[in-house]
């Protein structure tokens, strides 16, 4: 056995310890169930503290990826991926002073959109409009359903593609994920069963977890394995299915038509709802997506969100659902106990900017993503250690395997150290897996950022698989 | 018997029907289990079809108010005001179109600080300056505990009372009611045993209902009646506690501090955590209130809500959740799969408005609410039907006993329909009740309205009790 360790004065020394077991052990050099080294051959080893050692398997062993047998030893632990607190928690991380910059790091796990593009400076002009015209309007409780005119302006927006839409429908939300939290608070019931396509938004997982009980169904590059949901749908009763229409997180695939037809034909056989998260449709490169599930939804079986932070700007917080008719007043409900009504001030800025610049807006953004998009499209083709194996037609994402079936836990630390952040593949995944994925975002970064990020992961991968030059001490 | 009723034009005939016995239910002219005429009976005296009688009864019957025997006819119900949705009727009905206006009502009902005091121009020049500082920062998503600097503030607000606060124990939330959620959301198991007040703020009785058990306790001038709430906890394990320390909803009370320190030691006894819901105790017109039971809580048991929606503006979205220490995590991650993030412009703010403004502007507010809390007690005083038991020292609410017992539904309804707005005393109870008390709330009125509005008020008791001038005919 060859086991090295990298020691320097910086760092507390059990923390290095910890460290480099963690990645002796994500990177399978130590497979499941084998025995560590002895917490004394270790400390002998570096000429060191016991109690640092033991400091260090404590920590490996709390943190789930070693077990102790008394009087044996400490053994590497089959590590358990489906863990909501872990899968979370790299996203948090990133959340961590508002998801643009973390430190002065690259940040291609954010989804945030750049703030380069926010349109501030409208903004700034409308609001001091506002000010002038509604005067202390603006800090009233608007509505529980949320602003009037807003909702109209978003009926009106929709009407192209969903007919007959009226703003009677539309409830007004803090952005996307109050929807999910609407849905569950108000509308699903605790122990439904809920299908979630694999891999899918972590943030789904996260809510529905705990909650619902969950079944999984493969994606493919045009909507669900439809085989495999129809299999599920014979064998048992199912209460919704929770699906990504367009430029799907984290893969960017998105639904044909005959998939949409499809699973809304089994909504009505099979007797579930649909929640449909479209949030990213409007940001294509290519063709005009396809429509939503919703605008062909004539059996009233679609819970639709959409969310105005990924094409505007996240700190409007702003949103909306649209339930099947009859749950409108149980949404509202369910809104008014989370938090009464959303700012009125961000709903009657909104609704100026959607009437009077929002299709400029749209067409601005889509060319400023679309040169980053081409960045990173040509980027991962020239790399020598990703690959693509679907390339999106819109949104933020690529979702990327790494060769050599590197563990996307370990890429993620090992870039995190050198100031690159992107998000492992597990994050994605409901059922226990291990991954060699990851998902890229260039919602966030520079093109600058973008070439010196790519550089970093280049050389970092290089590194793994073929080891540093002199930086390790063999320990063993 | 004598039954009276109105007959128009205007309305549907088997809604006068329907309006005329649901009246004569809830003033009790007619009782429990009490026989009906039958649907013949009044087809006959009013000239009309049976349908029309017939549609009226099943009005009555789906909401509650009579059950129908096969063969025998229809009776008066015990009604079950322990209903939530009911409850919540009068309160959503107040916060249609922003809590503030009713169409052209008088609105006693709403506890939404009149927009008259809201301090809009400092907020449009603090904007205005935000824009130039931090552009498109305003736009961000923030950390999900809150804008640091914010929390700084809030934190350095806080150290006259409560020791040691630091930044990092406050969550920021989306004003009092996201606080109640985030703890239900993260914190609070279902099925866990919560004790309320009795009465309570409504919003409470709404948020735990169908999700813990709920115990009452009744509440006094100066706290709960304290020998109830052993005697509870001494026979069953008790999670939360639940108050509102200075000025409560409905009542105006406010905890004496034998009490606060009482119930920290109880606490402490038999492991039950206090949410203390403290949102009104800037709004003093007399001696400045005890402590918050947080600033004694060295025992850490203390999950403490405030709001800056009452004190500055409610259109701002913004409050603080101060958890035991040992929960702030677990609140974050609540927080963030609530919404993400509370509105950046606003936390922006706000944090300016608090750390130039605040002192001087809470001075303005308690002599602007100052003059309408005396008119108010002068008109409760003068008035021939209405009784107050307790003269609040702050807050908004007057809980005022309507004399001979009319039951406040009905007061509700009948001053409703003249156009002035209260909250019926039954929204205030979690357990079955029928109360002759009305909340009134001076918080949305200007001193006009409140003038007029008890005008209002007196003549439609007078009427009540005395009955009108020859408006109606009877019936049979």
């Amino acid at each position: 056995m060859n086991i090295k360790i990298i020691l320097n004065k910086d760092t507390d020394i059990y923390k290095q310890i910890y460290s480099h077991f963690k990645e002796e052990i994500l990177t399978k050099r130590f497979k499941v169930d084998e025995k560590l080294p002895s917490i004394r051959q270790i400390a002998n080893k570096l000429k060191i503290n016991n109690i640092t050692v033991l400091k260090a398997y404590s920590l490996l062993e709390a943190d789930g990826y070693i077990y102790k047998v008394k009087g044996s030893g400490s053994f590497v632990k089959n590590i358990n991926l489906n863990n909501t607190c872990t899968l979370q928690k790299p996203i948090l991380e990133n959340f961590k002073n508002g998801q643009i910059k973390i430190n002065s790091n690259i940040n291609f796990a954010s989804a945030t959109p750049n703030k380069e593009i926010f349109p501030t400076e409208i903004f700034q002009n409308i609001i001091s409009n506002l000010f002038l015209e509604d005067g202390s309007d603006l800090f009233i409780y608007e509505d529980s359903q949320g602003n009037l005119d807003l909702r109209k302006n978003i009926a009106n927006l929709l009407k192209k593609e969903i007919k007959n839409i009226s703003h009677k429908e539309i409830q007004i939300i803090n952005g996307a994920q109050q929807g999910l939290d609407l849905l569950k608070k108000g509308i699903i019931k605790n122990n439904s069963t809920i299908i979630l396509g694999s891999p899918t938004y972590s943030s789904a997982i996260t809510t529905f977890s705990n909650f619902c009980k969950i079944k999984t169904v493969p994606v493919q590059a045009d909507g669900f394995d439809m085989e495999t949901l129809e299999d599920i749908l014979k064998s048992k009763k199912i209460d919704y299915v929770y699906v990504m229409t367009n430029f799907q997180s984290p893969t960017g695939y998105k639904w044909s038509d005959d998939k949409k037809i499809k699973l809304l034909n089994l909504a009505e056989e099979y007797s579930f709802y649909i929640i449909e998260d479209d949030c990213l449709s409007e940001l294509y490169y290519h063709d005009i997506p396809t429509s939503s599930i919703k605008s062909m939804d004539f059996m009233d079986k679609v819970f639709y969100i959409n969310t105005f932070s990924k094409v505007i700007m996240p700190g409007l917080r702003l949103g909306y659902l649209i339930p099947p008719k009859k749950f409108i007043s149980s949404i509202i409900n369910s809104k008014f106990i989370s938090d009464i009504s959303s700012c009125s001030l961000s709903q009657r800025s909104l609704n100026v900017f959607l009437e009077n610049h929002y299709e400029e807006h749209l067409l601005k953004i889509r060319s400023f993503y679309k040169q980053k998009y081409e960045l990173v499209k040509s980027l991962i083709f020239k790399s020598k250690f990703l690959k693509l194996d679907y390339l999106p037609e819109g949104g933020f994402y690529f979702w990327v395997s790494v060769l050599n079936d590197l563990n996307c836990d370990l890429l993620y630390m090992k870039f995190k150290e050198r100031g690159v952040n992107v998000l492992p593949g597990n994050v994605f995944f409901y059922k226990k897996t291990s991954s060699n994925k990851i998902r890229i975002s260039f919602a966030a970064v520079s093109e600058d950022e973008i070439i010196l990020g790519f550089r970093i992961i280049e050389e970092t991968i290089h590194e793994i698989i073929h080891g540093g030059e002199n930086i390790y001490t063999p320990l063993i």
